[in-house]
């Protein structure tokens, strides 16, 4: 399952991995804004977490901020990109065209990055020959061929979970090495397979548990 | 913003929170497939923590294990339900009903947990009088009183960015305490209101990280 046994290949800990996106996104709305230079604490501040696990965190990419000056906000933001990937592009491919797969090819913020979806499959008929995103919608029964034809970074599987393992099965044999997975199911791949499981639930898990809290805590004042 | 900023109320450290939902799907696979203990060690490999690190977490919650005997899977299970809110309804609405919105609506892992969506509110006049999940869509200019009307947990908004802060600042002046925000933009809510910004774009980031960690490896060997 995605979200357990991944390997350290690089020794980066998988909890500095899941922090990047969020130092990415801090760091971009910085330069938006004009910043030049940001210093740990400030950083601790913005992202909650404290200066030295910031100070800890950006080590791990070798960067290490200037005593009295900070860092500086566009050399590391160039260095948080480069470490994510986000200096090439990625060829994509959408398996699901029903509502959560619409929306997925409709999310701006990922063309943006260099994610293009090339091309959405779909088993509904009466999708077929549809365009959405700029992509016209395929018969599912051509993904094979596609795959077999196209060299394809990533493949996101946004099908009910019964057709999900089937569908995840015929990327994985054509050489797909990563999929990001929608549908709420466990997909079994072979070691060299990464999967990214999308777990909306967690984040609404997490809201509810502050939301408790809160309670809690009104409760008891 | 959601990701930052957030208030340490109960003195849980926000990467205990965000593993919370994490345990959760585990400890319920193991319930599934008839577990009823659970070593520390066995969590950590399940889970790609170590050990220590899973003693470290349950802690948080009071729960110790047993030596030589490990967690019991479903006390340990009812815990972190109770921990996540699990152990109520919360009444939910969204505002947004696009492929997004209905995407979210129809997605079955929530309301198993309790989340039910009540009302549907979208701008496009062709949707209105629809039904979708269960819910009919309503203009959203009854919004405002239907959050006056109905106690709302949970405001879902999946608006277009250009009206997100409108929608929320309504919901918000009712009284609604918290927001889980699919529109990729920051929102501006007074302190005592919670937003949970769901990124998309967080997980397909790691999934890219991972990416380029394994050609990098390729590469190298």
């Amino acid at each position: 399952m995605s979200a357990r046994g991944r390997k350290k290949d690089s020794g980066i800990p998988q909890g500095v991995v899941s922090r990047l996106p969020v130092y990415y996104r801090y760091l971009l709305e910085l330069e938006e804004q004009g910043e030049t230079r940001v210093s740990s604490a400030q950083l601790g501040e913005g992202l909650d977490f404290t200066a030295a696990q910031v100070r800890s965190d950006l080590s791990f990419f070798g960067s290490f901020g200037q005593q009295g000056y900070g860092y500086n906000v566009s050399d590391l933001l160039k260095q948080v990109r480069n470490i994510l990937g986000l200096n090439r592009v990625y060829s994509m491919i959408l398996i699901g065209a029903g509502n959560l797969g619409k929306a997925i090819a409709s999310y701006e913020n990922f063309k943006h990055m260099g994610f293009k979806i090339q091309a959405i499959f779909d088993v509904d008929t009466l999708l077929l020959g549809n365009h959405h995103a700029g992509c016209v919608i395929q018969p599912v029964w051509y993904l094979e061929e596609y795959v077999q034809k196209y060299p394809t970074d990533i493949a996101i599987i946004a099908t009910p979970s019964s057709a999900s393992q089937e569908v995840c099965d015929i990327v994985v044999r054509n050489g797909v090495a990563s999929i990001w997975n929608f549908s709420p199911v466990h997909l079994n791949v072979p070691d060299h397979v990464l999967v990214e499981h999308m777990h909306l639930t967690d984040s609404l898990l997490r809201l509810s548990f502050r939301l408790n809290e809160k309670w809690r805590a009104e409760e008891s004042s």
